[in-house]
């Protein structure tokens, strides 16, 4: 159950149709979960658009606000404005074999339609699982990556799975949540779609709406833990923002972050990427000089408050979906809806 | 009446003894105020040292989350991690001449020690107080950023005074306000000060403490105004801190803007600028290398809770110390105080 | 005499008609230069457009290079990714007061013309000229900026003048210097253009086209002066180029610096504002979208060896036009005219 | 033979007795190369010190001209300024297989000392050597990582091994580079290193110390290719240079690059990672204060010479010691050793 089952709802403006970053046209997400004896673990993979991105680039950004993280892709993103190839999200220690699986992945995919690539820019992000995982044993594979490509589609799980099955979130379990919010210009709808993998917080910090809830929880593990975890926050859009805006956007979401009570860790890698689906290019083929579409920076206001917005709510979608795991020394992350309306 | 006056109180750290940015050794604040027909305006200094800052630099870095606004002195703290003069909080059309007359008190003063001075970096912050200031006719001159200097005091006023006289924040009146926290590390104690001008944020979004009051205080004029006007955060310290650390001090500081409510708007510049009193130095005359203090970047997260905390409270004490003001055109922004307990 | 004077040419690339950044349409420079018992210093303006630049924006951004400098005005560049108004040049203590001059024009100016202005970003950028001038008693003043604005004009003067008049490069006399770039695109010609004020490098290195020149010089003052001066580069051009773009090709500038023999003093600001004259636009007032023009990152090379050639070119220019100027402590800076072709 | 067989000496400044970047204490480089059919590439790593890394991290930075490139690891020094692996070489493409292998190497350095590692963040950057391998078979492997880092040695090979074995230079075949300067304060000497991969640059472009021999090689295939190549430098020194600093003395490797002739292309991504041998920590572990030593910013200039002149003469090394690598298109790079003294 998302946490508006909870009768929680977050922000003033409305959520897209499908409260997700789906719901921003031609993003699909996928997860391969990773379960065994001494790993919990995965892969989730954010697909831009059903055609190749390599082909067709999509404007893009990324705001770093604690680098204490292990993420690939995100120097060609600062200079280029650009992404080329799905977004893959795993966890730390496993960010060197996605990055050659996503190359391999692009390498095929170009190779079956006959495009040329001889240099590919993948985007790998990360969080730290080794509390629930044995990380050091790097499980996740190729095959794990092609699974969750395969099956990306707009109604994806959230909670427990994918490259969120090991993490927390505010010493409880956390992982793949969504949200999504509508804003209108001139008479016509956009979404700003957002997807986080959590890792952050610590549990006595916790706030829902005002309530600190955190406090009242004592019964978890390890509740005061160290906060280093991470968190990873994907933003989509279909306005036509040049990168610059993008990243003005992304410096928003840690708002989502901060209102459920997070002062952003120190080992708490907080890495933020946003694209858009508008003014995509073919780069190199055509004339220099072509038409684009430009947003007026004025007009960002209800933009900056939907990525506020949909962050807060998809961290609260990964807690209130996640289910209780338990790792391979017996540590316990407990779920947030064994709690709401509890305590 | 500060904020705890009212039964508030922000976070689980201890507060220094003035609950002030002053609480950090040698540190002090002056105001200057001009109040007119059509002016409510000024400027409040921030004296990082009794001794002269050019002579013995100080350690500090800046961190830009919006960079609409004009402050002035950013890129050499960048560059050199040091600050070198006081630094003043005006309003946004006064910071040439707040600059020229911060140039002019370095060199008097300079000249006064018998320093040599070519070149000095100047830093001037500011917020827009156009709303109850007839901005344009630039009434802070030379004199009164002397009589900020000279009155300059670990007890200094907060509210609607100095810079803050005519600023905003959340619909009501804001200005200048402070706070500290302290922490410990191996048996010794450390201040964490902040200093801020307000002026961000918008009416219906203010929340203390988790309680949405902003939503309840409906005969503040044009209360859901956008928020076009900025939020400048002053940290000092006498932790060891180094220039990179500063930094990530300062990227805690929103947290506590959030927390209250801001979304960070598209037209309110947040700078935040910080330095510490620990580790400063004499460039340029004596050997290559010396010894310093280094402290571990993985004790950093008392002092990140800290600097939340504090900007948070600080925020408040803002607000809960500016009275009523009436600008030249009628607007009036209102005192937080006539709403505290009242609805 | 300019460089090509002297039979030396710099690169491969066409230089425009007049070789200045004015071939860049709509630019004009004009100069005010204060020669007195105790200065050799003034003001250089840079106008981007005829029109109102505050009506109608323009793209642009910066890249600081080493940040140990003054120049105000980068933060919002950076944010927002335009100028709002001319860019002036002046000396290292007078930034305020150029900085308040230009407030109070650009207030004057959109009163006369009934354009509401409540803040205004203005761009000073500055180097020192203490060796000649006696910086201390900032004399530039309101006047110098406003004759410098009214005698903007595509063929401005170059050397000893303006902000320039007390300049150095490389031991020798330097000040403002120009050249230009045409690059083409689908049989359209485009400007790439440059202004420098000059201020940096010794006199050992100096290279010109391969020939170390500068070893041979060995009658001038202080010839291995510690580099302590700055270097201020602008750059120009009618490509349809976004903040990031302009921002990339400002990264080769530094190119022609080096190749004049300078490795970047430490104590010399090199600071690079470059804008395009294509893609303005009216902000807050129409549509949240509209049209622009977009130009592939893919064929920026002959761009980026534009603007190295054109830097190193400006730089040859200021010290080619630039006269010998004895300051009022005595201290020479000889012209480079002196030697070229002698020694 | 190195450059200085040629009789071609570059700068000022004395190099180390190696003239490498190994002349820092306790920094060894290894090669590992791959030669096939369809293969030139390999795997160059630099060991930045005897002892573990991860252990007693070293002070480091990073600076990203052209950011057109897919190097890993970046994120993490900017935030904690440090290094805790040693810096893998590699080619685009094997950036993932290389950040797993290094990954895995760390682990099992450390489960082999008793060392507890959850998180590590591997450095590895890249060129594109496609134009004489077939990149998108991705061969170099685990076992190449690891032979690499067995044969590191103080005297290591350059030119066309490990990483650098299918790069090119100036459209003339490069590879791997190193030289080094010694710079002295206060009587004691302290070493700046450099290693280069290179891969940028365009032939008629190349000038030698004055000399354009670009232009006068007139039979190197492809000689006025695009330059897309990229070119990564590595800087050690056992100066006790801040994070700051070091990224302060990375900013003028470029310096190097330009004397040549490169004006940094716009598919160069131009990488530039530094460290420091001095005030190594262990963090985590012990008081939160401890000692370090601090150099002053005032005395860089020397510093920034050496960096400017090692890299230049290291990248000429890489050209100079090159030997011809003919493709497995046919494709061939010369060896600079071809042209030197003939044309």
């Amino acid at each position: 159950m998302r946490i508006r089952g909870y009768g929680i709802t977050v922000g003033r403006l409305p959520t897209g149709k499908l409260n997700r970053i789906s719901d921003v046209p031609g993003v699909t997400v996928g997860h391969s979960t990773v379960i065994g004896d001494r790993h919990q673990t995965g892969v989730t993979v954010i697909m831009p658009c059903a055609d190749n991105p390599f082909v067709r680039k999509l404007p893009a950004a990324c705001f770093v606000l604690n680098g204490y993280g292990k993420s690939a892709g995100l120097v060609q993103i600062e200079e280029l404005g650009t992404i080329e190839t799905p977004i893959a999200l795993t966890n730390t220690l496993n960010v060197g074999k996605i990055h050659e699986a996503l190359v391999g992945y692009m390498v095929d995919r170009c190779a079956a339609e006959g495009v040329k690539l001889t240099s590919v820019n993948p985007v790998v992000c990360e969080c730290n699982d080794s509390r629930l995982n044995l990380i050091t044993e790097r499980v996740v594979e190729r095959e794990n990556l092609l699974e969750a490509i395969a099956g990306a589609r707009p109604d994806f799980a959230e909670g427990a799975v994918g490259g969120g099955r090991g993490m927390g979130c505010h010493g409880l379990k956390g992982g793949i949540g969504s949200s999504s919010r509508t804003v209108s210009f001139d008479g016509r709808d956009y979404a700003v779609g957002i997807l986080v993998m959590t890792n952050h917080g610590k549990l006595p910090d916790l706030v829902i709406n005002g309530d600190p809830i955190g406090r009242r929880i004592t019964d978890a593990q390890n509740a005061d833990l160290p906060d280093r975890g991470s968190c990873i926050v994907i933003l989509a859009t279909d306005l036509p923002l040049s990168d610059r805006q993008i990243r003005r956007v992304l410096k928003r979401c840690p708002v989502g972050m901060a209102r459920l009570g997070s002062y952003v860790g120190e080992g708490s890698g907080e890495i933020f990427v946003g694209f858009s689906v508008a003014n995509r290019f073919v780069s190199d083929s055509g004339p220099a000089v072509t038409a684009a579409e430009r947003f007026d920076d004025a007009r960002l206001d209800p933009v900056f408050r939907a990525a506020a917005e949909a962050t807060e709510e998809a961290i609260l979608n990964a807690m209130a979906e996640a289910e209780t795991v338990t790792g391979y020394t017996g540590f316990t992350r407990h779920a947030l809806s064994e709690y709401l309306g509890k305590v």
